[in-house]
């Protein structure tokens, strides 16, 4: 599996112009060589990569050697006790490097001066070339063994929201209800949730990214609940807005309408179709309807080791959808200080179009 | 709070050549400003501020634009609705921005580029000043309410370890001591986990920083906790290593160097001192006992809204401590193929000496 990915990785260095490239990405660097380590530092100095055309360096520091060399049997592991920039010179030697391609997306601005300073002084000099989401590009389209993971981990928030989603009633507290659905996807099997799951009620639902309050649920209100997991490594993401009881015709509609748009684009995106079309689709939905103004993000997002990735479903940065893909179809309305709705259902696109991975969604209306 | 931060803030712009300045690292403008949302992004479209001498801006996207008018009165929101860097010239035309300091240390190398466009062609022109450190050194100073706050999380979560290590047993499954530490510390009261529990056994304790595994206790043998929780946003952090029953003499031995190197760095630390002599404290003791080869790690780190953030209390880059600091010390021994050992306490400089904040240590051995 890594084999094929750094195969695929080199065979893109000579369009790149680049001999290395350095890898500090996170999600990249488990992509690309399986280490998992993340010390939550954007230097990263828990682990780079550097993968030249036919060598692998995996560069650490000493809180991580061990697990490098466990995780990451394909790479040299180096130790760094200076820090990541100081090893530069080291590598280069080892690498005979001289265009080294670094993540332009990634690596900050502090740590590339620095670097560009011992590049330059090296000898012979290296020049460092920026990359835009090289190994992002590459983790859009899902392996069928992603597919199959993520399908799992989409599976298993569906089945543990179904139950929460079941049991839910008037008068529970959105922080409780929140703690309920982390403890069910660890009871579950999941490694832990992929995001602080989102209970958001009455006119917190408003709120696209509210984050869950003492409120009690009351009858009748929109009832937003936002959650995902991760299953060895790959994230889920789902959306179901509920109502405890008959809500009002206004809230019905929009409901109906946040539906229809989900509908609308879940059964018309195809491969080969752009990710602004496939947003346009839903929008256009929202906005005959009258609520253009109240849908203020994009339609959906990739998703796999990271629950946001490549590519955007949005209106904006157009990119082909493609066969493997797996992304989300989240449309919504929020109105302040009335309340909203949003739904969203994970996808992949599977023999020219979109499979749903999550569960049934019918089901929660009322 | 907010007022006087900011105050502090705008004092320095003189001396650093700017007339505004960039704030995206989340910590920083929750510190800033009281906004809390963060997308998990790094170009964070939730939100950047953007603060003159005499006026502040929170920029951010819909999704955000209500939870942003909540939590940061003190800032006029504006909506972005086709990315950051676009509405840059707005936001310079507003402030009167001819020389925009940016976060050098989170800025990435892509969305400079694309601001220095922008910056560039902006009649005016504006220049992009790299900042280092800029909010980070503001926030190594707690103010008297965050000592307060991070008391009360060091509290929280040494209550709960204790608890926790009390019914620990042989055969208990390394997974599960962890879900049971994240499950107390939501029972008591905290936001949430500050990082994953670390429950290391056996030949994991040599692994600094282990993920949780299947593996199940065993007598004898050395079990690091590693634990922190969020309260109030403030965060904790603090290590015991236990043993369910008595260890061999070798490990008994590394315990008493590593205790020994804490105490030591506990009972000298000082205002004034620097960060490298404090850690050479406690790495000399090791380093005399003749371990000092197994202690790759840094001494501590600063903790606050952040479970690393400045500074970082290790054998590189010297700063002065200074009273108000909160700090963990974090000595540790790990023998490859055999076991480690760390313990960890956060402190705060107070009266001129440290104060330890977490629980009493004594009780954990054996």
């Amino acid at each position: 599996m890594f084999e094929n990915r750094l195969r695929s990785l080199r065979s893109k260095f000579d369009d790149l112009g680049v001999d290395t490239v350095w890898i500090i990405q996170p999600d990249n660097r488990r992509y690309l060589s399986g280490f998992r380590a993340v010390d939550g530092h954007l230097t990263e100095s828990s682990g780079s990569l550097f993968i030249s055309l036919d060598q692998g360096i995996l560069l650490t520091d000493t809180r991580y050697t061990t697990q490098a060399e466990q995780e990451a049997p394909g790479f040299e592991v180096i130790t760094h006790k200076e820090g990541v920039v100081n090893a530069l010179p080291e590598i280069f030697d080892r690498l005979q490097s001289r265009r080294l391609g670094f993540e332009a997306g990634y690596l900050i601005w502090e740590v590339y001066q620095k670097a560009r300073e011992k590049a330059s002084q090296h000898s012979p000099p290296v020049e460092l070339i920026p990359l835009s989401s090289l190994v992002e590009d590459m983790r859009e389209i899902k392996e069928p063994q992603e597919v199959e993971i993520l399908s799992k981990s989409a599976q298993l928030m569906s089945n543990v929201l179904s139950k929460v989603i079941e049991e839910l009633r008037p008068g529970e507290v959105e922080k409780d209800v929140a703690w309920r659905i982390e403890t069910l996807i660890r009871q579950n099997g999941a490694d832990r949730p992929a995001f602080a799951p989102i209970v958001a009620s009455g006119l917190n639902s408003a709120l696209p990214h509210a984050i869950p309050t003492g409120r009690r649920l009351e009858k009748g209100e929109p009832v937003i609940l936002d959650v995902g997991a991760i299953v060895a490594g790959y994230c889920s993401d789902m959306t179901r807005t509920v109502f405890l009881g008959e809500p009002t015709e206004d809230l019905k509609e929009i409901y109906r309408i946040v539906r229809e748009a989900q509908l609308t684009a879940i059964e018309s995106v195809r491969p080969d179709m752009e990710t602004t079309e496939a947003d346009s689709l839903a929008r256009e939905v929202i906005k005959k309807a009258g609520f253009g103004g109240f849908f203020g993000h994009s339609l959906g997002h990739g998703i796999g080791l990271a629950t946001h990735e490549s590519p955007t479903v949005g209106p904006l940065k157009p990119k082909i959808l493609q066969e493997g893909m797996v992304f989300t179809i989240e449309p919504g309305i929020y109105l302040p200080g009335r309340g909203g709705v949003r739904l969203e259902q994970m996808v992949t696109l599977e023999h020219g179009r979109a499979r749903v991975l999550t569960g049934n969604e019918d089901f929660y209306f009322f």
